[in-house]
């Protein structure tokens, strides 16, 4: 997943961030979603990502553009991985796109 | 801490994405934690939040301006909260400032 947290660049840049809560039992989620991560890191535009479940899951990751965001938004193996997520993983889900536009750190 | 997915309004309006890791041990963070959530619930223009940790923790907090941010980060009980976070209980975090242009859901 790279380093934690995302070693983002200088903004503007752009974030998506993905809220869900989980149906019950695995059904194939926890593969699809480490297969996920590793398609996505390599995408062009990719720039970091952050996860982390404790009841909700939220997954953030950035990129550099909004056509980046698009593309991968359109990669035919994350549109499987979206429409098992709205059938079979998901209860309910919220997808923000953001532009990230100042930042700060420890 | 309300709904989750946060509901928030139709966009425009701003996430707060606050990702960090803990030091070792509680040292009073909890309560604070606790604390700052029902606090920031309480400030104008506040949306809504929505909070994991897993190793890493990701909170993303609503806001409907930056104004209301900036009023958020400003105010005494949190800087307070924000002293001790860098002093104590993070051992690394990265706050970023967004705008939500576009959202979806299930």
């Amino acid at each position: 997943m790279g380093t934690v947290p995302a070693n983002t660049p200088k903004p503007p840049y752009y974030a998506v961030i993905f809220t869900s809560l989980r149906t019950e039992g695995d059904d194939g989620y926890g593969e699809m979603a480490e297969r996920m991560v590793a398609l996505a890191s390599q995408q062009p535009g990719f720039l970091g990502v952050e996860s982390a479940r404790e009841g909700v899951g939220i997954t953030v990751s950035y990129w550099q553009s909004l056509e980046a965001i698009a593309a991968w938004k359109a990669n035919l193996e994350h549109r499987e991985a979206q429409k098992l997520g709205r059938e079979r993983w998901y209860s309910a889900f919220r997808v923000r796109i953001c532009k990230v536009e100042r930042e700060y750190g420890l």
